[in-house]
């Protein structure tokens, strides 16, 4: 992370653009939001024979939960990436491989996902749930200070409110998370609860952006 | 849906392309239109001992019908949807939105292809496939809708004609399908057949071209 | 296939450009291409105490043909897909709709390469095989034939020699298919060196690419 | 690969840009680097009841310990490829091939570390991995050494001494995978300790770009 010197060097490799990073992403984001439809198969005769298409399909149920919840889970931190791209226009190696990383927790994401979603009593899953949220918080923060640190990597100016906001953002979600497991040590009910507000709180146009609006009306 | 106000606002963050949502689209459905090829397997050496090849393979028709279904069902909606970014050139957190929920009932559509297409005779299977479709219709609608309004992602000008026959184009699939949802209540083969006819409409070019090109013969 | 009036019309849907064909069939290519890969799993520890680490990797060698001759064969018909779009630069509804054809017979390879290379014996397999293939390159043609059709959605002014070689190229390797599908009937093991040799003619670059360096010699 | 004459022919297909090597790449990249996550299943209840949560998710660690290792390996050569086509911005027909086989070999990385991870005590493992890494670098040494020879894709001038760098570093990484296969015949722990050391040669910054830093700071 020191490879960035203030003056340019004469066989320094010159800067990389990101549209590679984004499309690996989006790549990555496209298998890992349908990853969790190959489990979703058709009941077979024999079990509707045995119970009927109804009591077959129903049993499908914590498959369709776990993707729903999975999907949107992944479109918030798709749609913080692909965010922060509107500002970061240059990459280097210290980026790739921040994203390398991020991409590597967030392919977890239906796995813990459907963990929760089948045995959200117990707290174990909750704490490997909370646990695989609260990396991939980190590393899209880490991602977000690092290309934000002294502008290196920037293609518009930021705006140091705009800045803390954003940071703000990243943090609370992990944070979140982290109060989670806390919570799951008195309730698991009530850690259950909170894991299912907290990706409602991002998609909820309300939030970040009301403040941006809010700001305006003045 | 309402941050979008008419006049700029100095922190407002600026208005992103939609280039990583078609990719990410893209990328989704490439996914989902494989996907029922993962289910075709070569038959196993015991397979075709116990019955040959080619029975094994005739073994192997409804999963080839439904792929061939599902293929040019998510065909006609990667066309509409692929056909409204010809319009729309910026987009914003709502309609990133949209289109997670819009690609999260068009990965679903392999699961209810090879419901139907397994179990075409069952109400039930009828109803889970059209309810799919009517989903992934309406929400290309609002897609439609949310980024026409006041016209502030647009990239060309809409023409009003245009955009009506957009509007009746996008709608005519959902009210198809609920009118097959109806239908099965009289008839379950009359059902099937209008499920069989409605993605042939969209694949045909007389449809929505012809419109355009008798006007022109005037 | 007739909707591109020579007069343009004030109403007529601007033409569309090839940026989201080539995302959506390099996406299902990628995924075409490794879907070999997903059923070859690492040795199980009961396989491996039953028959030693050797064997059991033995076992996978059908597996691992199937999966380089898909590949190339892929390899093939990605670079003759690639090259059309050097000169198509504009699409409409009817080269899309060709595009999702091919696309729905390119995803198919696997599973014939796959039943050809366990039961390259059964003349059953070398018809199916040979089919899958002539149905890619036909497809290949039309897509051709179709784009260059009054040159309306090229962006490349296209010598009509490039034109014959272009055509004779592509219809080349179906001719083939077709031939050894014929030759079958006589020797099953002759048909299946030809179905082994087609291939290699398309990866040598002596065969297209030695007509122009040896023009240009003159 | 004798297919690009210096001079100029008029009969000559154009140049190809290496937009679609790219994406195709990255698709290919982002299907393999999640291929392991498609085996990391939710224990079920019959496991859990078994063994309880704790257990069945303990067991599960080789997974999560190929799919780290492998991520890494493949994020490794992923950057390789991306920073070579920050200088190759043409392509013709044998770099397409050259690529295709990088693919190939590449795809195959999941499967030899999961090989090597399970059965890292078995020097058949140990030479199965290290070949599968070998062949995926000397294809992409290939891939430079043509791509540079008489600069004819190059698209920025190419620094003799960044050439000789970028060469060296390319071949250190097979050499050192072969050196392994070696060391296996005297300790088979040695050979699977230098493998775990390898990747992290190429993730650490220290490496390549400290030649550079060293160099700026004279």
């Amino acid at each position: 992370m020191t490879d960035q010197p203030n003056t340019p060097a004469p066989l320094k490799l010159p800067t990389l653009s990101t549209a590679r990073i984004e499309t690996l992403a989006d790549g990555v984001f496209a298998i890992v939001m349908t990853l969790l439809v190959f489990d979703m198969r058709v009941p077979t005769q024999e079990q509707v024979d045995a119970v009927g298409l109804g009591q077959a399909l129903l049993a499908l149920t914590p498959n369709i939960i776990s993707y729903v919840i999975s999907f949107i889970i992944l479109g918030v931190y798709w749609v913080g990436h692909h965010n922060q791209f509107f500002y970061i226009r240059r990459s280097d190696r210290t980026l790739l491989w921040i994203n390398i990383l991020y991409m590597m927790f967030v392919a977890l994401v239906p796995f813990s996902t459907g963990l929760l979603s089948r045995y959200g009593s117990d707290r174990l899953s909750l704490i490997v749930y909370n646990l695989n949220l609260i990396a991939v918080g980190a590393v899209l923060y880490l991602h977000w200070a690092y290309a934000t640190r002294d502008g290196h990597l920037l293609g518009h100016a930021l705006d140091a409110k705009v800045d803390r906001l954003v940071r703000r953002r990243i943090l609370l979600a992990p944070s979140l998370y982290f109060l989670a497991i806390l919570v799951s040590f008195v309730s698991i009910a009530a850690a259950d609860l909170l894991d299912v507000l907290i990706p409602i709180l991002y998609v909820l146009p309300a939030n970040f952006d009301s403040i941006f609006r809010g700001r305006q009306d003045r």
